[in-house]
């Protein structure tokens, strides 16, 4: 658990009182929608008493009878939009050539203030991209992130940015451990995350000029700073906010996914490779079933797009309904916890401290 | 397995006899030395019916006693040196001030041609520093690189710089692509390895300018490069050689080794958490260890550095005998193969070809 840390000027936002969620979701992208995307509100709604609104934006002739065939038609609103961005379409593209989009629409509707927070399972880059260009970047943040909850001996860390800038000066990493930072006392409750520098070593001297301007400012900040961290370490319990550039975030985040599939396909194989393992495996299949549980990529679902001036969640193209739905408590969470205040604030004391 | 690809001209390159090997060992550095590198030797020496001539190099009154326990002072070689560098040396220190240090003994020893190969334990970065100042680099080579062999759904993927070159030109990681390539040839027979370039989406468009550059450059070449490759790539059996600069290679290696670890740990506690997990682990015990072996990283122990005019390998400092053994037995299948003359061929053809 993180250490308390009285100095830290984060600790001193006040944690403003919960708010009626309004949350529009994007009917369309990623491999199963509209199915996933309702099956996963649906799951929402059944499990949870919060009082929340939910929307799903997208082309009516679709989401009309998907909602009808749930008996969602009066209790989700639909946000009509008559285009969709696909998977494969170039988000340079997609952001000029099809203003109607779902996305588009979307993002617009929460510039609008009509809605509180987006999550769509569609094109990232699209997502990013449309999302910066409508609803703009918080204060004194050049660039969006973003963010994604990996699995850790004590839960989680919280790791950005996993791909959404390739080149990052210092100025970059430095908000993007303001944004990370905010985002967990905010939406996980987390009194002073311990924020990490990624690095191929944990002395000073190690790494390129960028990280290491990156550290010394990080020192001087009043963000609770512990210093370079590893690759091994975004699994321990030492970090809670870990923050890199987009490239080696993505590479990372896909070494993992990549490992993770290579090790379950390995023992599914030899669990099934004699009687003998087979009844073990059966023996032990709760066990089993809830290393996987832990560690999948699903129960992490829902990626925050941070230092945006709105909330916006990106669920995996191929989350499932449950995972999809962890993709809506994430953004509920932020709305909930008024993230982007929060943001704000952190970032006026930041420019405060430095002056 | 790797495609032919008859239009390469590191296909062409004649095989060559197989070599006596002359193989010198640092007899120290490392968590266990001397014990573990002699433990790891006796291993190797009692496993395989080659003609090896095996060297220690170290503090005579340390190692002395070390081999007549082990009954091997007739058949290992001692090479006297009479310093040592830590783990905490700072490389650029131990490179100027250590001079007699068993590290720079078995360099000169190798450079001197009196040993074919050199294996150690010791501190990664003082290794390579000092490797580079003694033994120099190829012709044609500007950078060496340390590479490891990860698993893969096929066998093994060949991975660098795994953190020699935090910041690495197009020119560099052309040059480890043409390393990786030779020494997949060499010491484990491949006959067109496929090469690809770690990237975050498989699209030319995507990824850093260095690494636009790069791609370029490779589609150029006669190597049988097959384009970009994501993270999770790495586990495939699409590629046979990943190449990216040192920063993104260690902070990756070192996610594999702590995903690697959480989900080896989580198995263990889950499965020993009840009776009936415990009675069905028992039963699978002989499949569950087939999968802690074919993922340990000590199964794939051994990082040749390449690009020196020598053969060095580093063995992981934590290694235990058996993992000491396979790094052993990397250095031994590299002298055999005479991965130096190969990797000084293909870079002539390299040259030959863009002129």
């Amino acid at each position: 658990m993180p250490t308390a840390n009285e100095s830290s000027a984060l600790v001193s936002t006040p944690v403003t009182e919960k708010k009626l969620a309004r949350i529009l979701l994007d009917g369309h992208g990623g491999d199963g929608a509209p199915d996933v995307v309702l099956d996963g509100l649906q799951r929402v709604m059944a499990s949870s008493s919060k009082k929340v609104k939910f929307g799903v934006c997208g082309l009516v002739e679709v989401l009309e009878p998907a909602l009808k065939a749930r008996g969602l038609e009066k209790l989700v609103e639909i946000v009509p939009a008559t285009e969709v961005i696909e998977m494969c379409d170039a988000p340079a593209v997609a952001v000029r050539r099809k203003k109607q989009s779902s996305i588009h629409v979307a993002a617009r509707a929460v510039r609008d203030g009509d809605w509180d927070a987006m999550v769509s399972a569609g094109n990232t880059g699209a997502l990013m991209a449309i999302s910066k260009l409508i609803l703009k970047t918080l204060p004194g943040i050049d660039r969006p992130a973003i963010a994604s909850m990996i699995p850790a001996v004590d839960g989680g860390t919280f790791f950005l940015d996993i791909g959404a800038n390739v080149d990052c000066s210092s100025e970059h990493l430095v908000q993007f451990a303001v944004m990370g930072s905010c985002y967990l006392q905010a939406a996980e409750g987390v009194e002073s995350p311990r924020v990490g520098l990624l690095n191929i070593g944990s002395e000073e001297t190690k790494g390129t000029d960028v990280i290491k301007v990156t550290a010394a400012r990080l020192r001087e900040s009043n963000l609770n700073f512990i210093g370079n961290v590893e690759g091994t370490d975004l699994f321990s319990d030492k970090v809670d906010v870990v923050v890199c550039d987009g490239f080696v975030g993505n590479v990372s985040l896909k070494t993992m996914e990549g490992l993770a599939n290579l090790m379950l396909g390995t023992i599914k194989q030899e669990l099934t490779s004699t009687l003998v393992a087979k009844t073990g495996a059966l023996l032990a299949r709760k066990a089993l079933k809830r290393v996987k549980n832990a560690l999948h990529p699903s129960e992490h679902n829902g990626a925050p797009l941070l230092g945006l001036n709105g909330i916006v969640v990106k669920s995996h193209g191929g989350a499932d309904a449950h995972a999809y739905a962890c993709a809506i408590d994430v953004a509920q969470r932020e709305v909930e916890a008024d993230l982007i205040t929060r943001t704000i604030e952190a970032m006026n004391t930041m420019a405060e401290a430095s002056v």
